[in-house]
């Protein structure tokens, strides 16, 4: 499987002791972006899934396409501030400090199936407060995809022990 | 076309006297967004286009499903200091201050056919910015693509006086 191979990592980045795993160089492979994309469509094909949900900015990449693939809709959901009609936002904690996820209160309607999607999953905070929003609206997580995990970061177990699936393309141990 | 009609409008956002074009209610839509896509995938099938660039983060939404419709690679051009690898950049005047895009060096090699992707075009000074990182990289910008033109605001003219072509899928007039 070419995905794992054509993701570049930055050792030290953003800040020293980090490997950064940088998907850049996958997608700009056209046959790397075509295949993790079909990789993805060829699992959720048959789901029924009615929206694709990607979080700012590098999981819209891969939700967009996928949403595109299988004849769903596509929502975001995005930093503070960013998106321009009624939202609800959710607070999580980070190692320092606090982060906010925001979506729109029109973007899923009840009991309608939804998939999560992010190109990374490290502790699976982002994730996690992602589904509680998708959760509010009355949506359904179906399942979260990520193309990269890192599960020494625990983020996958973090979702599976609330009840959440997971499907990962890749795994990097050792982060 | 119904592109248009999904677009939603919302007046005094972000600050006073400014009718916001919103796409998201377009994106949700799993009709809208296929058409949309679907659109841009007719025009550029044969154009031999090696690499969509996507400006962020809602160009990222647009380009990354024609680029993988079309069987091309997908790059991002990024705010300052959000792309982990080496990296070239533009700076642009806006109305009041000045902003930055950057994108990887490595991100297109000399000569390859482009296509460069965003929402929406207003004054155009992003895209121009984004063209220049493209022509610095000695990639060809086959043409410049956007969901909607204020043409009020004279982007598209400005990218035609500088010997770009321009396709728009919907014009909003008056803003």
């Amino acid at each position: 499987m070419p995905i794992k191979s054509l993701v570049r990592t930055i050792p030290n980045h953003p800040k020293p002791g980090i490997m950064f795993r940088d998907i850049t160089t996958l997608l700009k492979d056209p046959v790397g972006f075509r295949i993790t994309i079909q990789e993805l469509v060829s699992r959720y094909l048959d789901w029924g899934i009615q929206k694709v949900v990607g979080i700012e900015s590098r999981g819209f990449i891969l939700a967009a396409p996928l949403a595109y693939a299988i004849g769903a809709g596509f929502v975001p959901i995005r930093k503070p501030g960013k998106l321009p009609a009624d939202t609800i936002g959710h607070d999580y904690e980070l190692e320092y400090g606090s982060d906010r996820v925001e979506i729109h209160t029109d973007a899923i309607a009840p009991s309608e199936r939804v998939l999560l999607v992010d190109d990374l999953i490290a502790t699976g905070g982002t994730a996690l407060a992602s589904v509680e929003l998708i959760d509010q609206l009355g949506g359904q997580t179906v399942e979260c995809a990520f193309v990269i995990s890192l599960p020494d970061l625990g983020g996958v177990k973090l979702l599976q022990e609330r009840g959440l699936d997971c499907h990962v393309l890749a795994e990097f141990e050792g982060d």
